[in-house]
């Protein structure tokens, strides 16, 4: 009998993950990996701390070479190789070498598509200005760093008040130094988070002294011998030395769709709990993949790191044979601007109502310590609770060190469906360094269960 | 009709809490509180932080007044008060006033009791020297630190590596700045942990410059003009201008028993989920009361701030004749040394042994954060499970900052009765400053999915 062979398109986290565990439960399979960048399975979500220089080197960011893929693994990992078209029926994708241009088919037996998602970049006049970048893969990482580091731009822009935008303008503000506008046509920063959260995102922004415009429509660049000088909006012109737009990303879902792959909601590719598209012989995971609402029980699509690394784990169990399920995910997702940190897990209020969710939200200021202990500074916890149920269907932190990570409570509760009381009930750890006897998530709770 | 009487003997943490609760429910009620010490409702656990200095004054671990307690929620509180004896069928308790001396009698339609623990004290020659201090209430606190400001010693010796000895050694070795020795009799540091995992803790003490001597009996103390001048082991002796004993807490149950209230594990008082006692106009809460193992369903007593708060406010609710009941606790709790975290919670290896169960553990070594970002500290996660059933029983973690207050993940869990396989599946937070794409919780799952 012919050994299975498992072609996999990307090698990213999601892409790799899955190779890792089909090769525990298939020690015999051909496992080939196709990548379209120079590198396989880096950490995306650490570019811009590379860009900052908070990471030295690009190498910390990779976990494995393709050499030490095969080494260890036995995992064939192709760079610089695009699939072009897949043939499903035939088994067979075609697949290009970019580097020397030469096109040829291979078989398969199992297709995992893992192929991540890519930014939106709108059509302006000079986005192709040096010194504008979109942050999205490794190499422009790269690029970003390397043009800060030879340049020495003095006035940067950062367009997107997204997690890359946040990211992005810390590494400009708070590490290089640089003099930086954060620019964004909604009317508040972080679209996942609510308004009033968003606030107090927007004031620590203003505090480290960026210049923070909501609310503005990016026109365009103006450009000076193929160099990006400045950026315009409906509001004027800012002058800028270097550009990085996070205007979000969307799935890299056109394969899929041309070989008659079901789509899902943003174009995601669909798929079931063990991440199998609609033909039987194909698996998707990653950005690319939809996955289940934990708590709607929806579709939902989401790009992030640990979901990528879920689905291809479950992809890659269930491609070997295993049994695995992705349930569904909540959203979870945190980040920091400096000194302050932010996190969201399941409905937002926005969410909540396009839902049609009868809910009662709270806020609560507190302090993320024991508010006598030094060091103890400020944070926000939000709760949502559908009305009824009382069952928690959101929630959201912002504030100083220590406060993002407890999102991990209401994320945990929301998995497991709890009540407020419930939420209320946990015991959790207290010491005065760390938090005041009652955890600022359950002070929220308290309060919540007022209006439940 | 006559106004409804509730009497509160003891007014910290839960007594305190339960007075709050019952006001809102029983606006008309008299509420009278007695406490023995000087000082109702002050933050114990904030007692090491304040003789270490960190906290500069003791009003800042006072919660309120007694003459704020009057003012904005009706509630007498009254303090130097200790009640000597309870005539429960007569609804009596007999008051002396320490200041005075003077005893009286005051009826009750419904009495609290929230006496606390005491800290348990061998009968030992030299223990009543100058300079020996048992940590327990604030007043010991403040001689403590009194000591430290006006006679600078220079050598401490802390006996017993439970939390308060922790953070006691923390305050003399990393604060103060003086020489400090830690001795236990038990072969181990923070006996809620397990060996292995306590090994971590006793190089973190001993990386600090402490003498730490484990498995040294206790045999007294060298005296000279009535102060102490060293501590004197079955090992030798060790020189000391201070010692601080944490030897453990018992709880103040001897009023209750001595009326005829049931007791419980360990001598606290017997509660149902209400925490109502044996009698149905007496309820127990706080360090003298127990309450129930949520992992086995059994009777439990732990003395710890949080669940003084927990069972305060569910005795004040049921007391106002609302309903609220703790369904159980995990004895969860957190300390840190210097900069090292610790933090358990559900049961240990030796608990789950003596419960007989059938169960798999794990430890793994990783990273507080993305293993490339600036500031990446080793952690151990230890994780227990059932086996057959898969559930979680129980974890520890121990490690740099940011280690410790991931317990709050395992807690969540164990509350919810999740198994291994629901841990790994968790949507948790991640962003290269806070964590790895998988939570170091979740990559000690999925070690653990291995073996259960």
């Amino acid at each position: 009998m012919a050994k299975e062979r498992i072609i996999i398109v990307g090698g990213d986290a999601a892409g790799m993950s899955a190779a890792g565990q089909a090769r525990n439960l298939l020690p015999d399979a051909d496992i080939v990996v196709y990548e379209r960048s120079g590198y396989p399975s880096y950490s995306a979500c650490g570019i811009p701390y590379y860009v900052a220089g908070l990471v030295e080197s690009k190498d910390s960011l990779l976990v494995r070479t393709p050499a030490e893929f095969l080494e260890r693994q036995n995992i064939v990992v192709n760079v610089r190789h695009e699939v072009t078209d897949l043939d499903l029926d035939a088994g067979r994708v075609t697949v290009r070498n970019l580097a020397t241009g030469a096109e040829f088919k291979d078989g398969f037996d199992k297709l995992l598509l893992a192929t991540g998602a890519s930014p939106v970049l709108p059509r302006l006049n000079g986005i192709e200005a040096d010194g504008v970048f979109s942050l999205g893969v490794l190499e422009t990482g790269i690029a970003v760093r390397k043009f800060i580091d030879q340049r020495r731009p003095g006035r940067a822009v950062v367009i997107g008040g997204g997690y890359i935008g946040l990211e992005m303008a810390e590494a400009f503000a708070c590490v290089r130094n640089i003099k930086t506008a954060l620019i964004d046509r909604a009317p508040q920063v972080m679209s996942t988070f609510d308004p009033d959260m968003a606030e107090h995102i927007a004031g620590a922004i203003r505090g480290i002294g960026t210049d923070l415009r909501l609310g503005e429509t990016l026109l365009g660049f103006g450009t000076e011998g193929g160099g990006v000088r400045s950026v315009i909006t409906e509001g004027g012109s800012i002058p800028a030395d270097i550009v990085v737009m996070g205007l979000g990303v969307r799935p890299n879902s056109e394969l899929a769709e041309r070989a008659g792959l079901k789509l899902s909601v943003r174009n995601s590719i669909a798929v079931d709990e063990s991440m199998r598209t609609s033909h039987p012989a194909v698996w998707a995971a990653g950005d690319c993949a939809s996955t289940t609402h934990l708590v709607t029980g929806k579709p939902f699509w989401v790009a992030l790191g640990t979901v990528a690394n879920k689905s291809g784990r479950v992809a890659g169990i269930s491609i070997g044979g295993g049994r695995a399920a992705l349930k569904g995910v909540l959203g979870t997702a945190m980040s920091k601007h400096c000194s302050f940190e932010v996190a969201r897990t399941g409905l937002s209020t926005r969410e909540a109502e396009e839902e049609g969710r009868r809910f009662q939200s709270v806020v609560i200021k507190t302090k993320t310590r024991a508010g006598y202990f030094p060091g103890a500074e400020n944070m926000y916890v939000k709760l949502l609770a559908e009305e009824g149920s009382r069952r928690l269907i959101g929630g959201q932190i912002v504030g100083g060190q220590g406060a993002a990570k407890r999102v991990d409570i209401i994320a945990t509760a929301l998995a497991a469906g709890m009540t407020v009381e419930e939420l209320v009930d946990l015991d959790l750890g207290y010491a005065p360094p760390f938090s005041m006897a009652w955890d600022p998530v359950q002070v929220a709770g308290r309060e919540l269960l007022k209006k439940v």
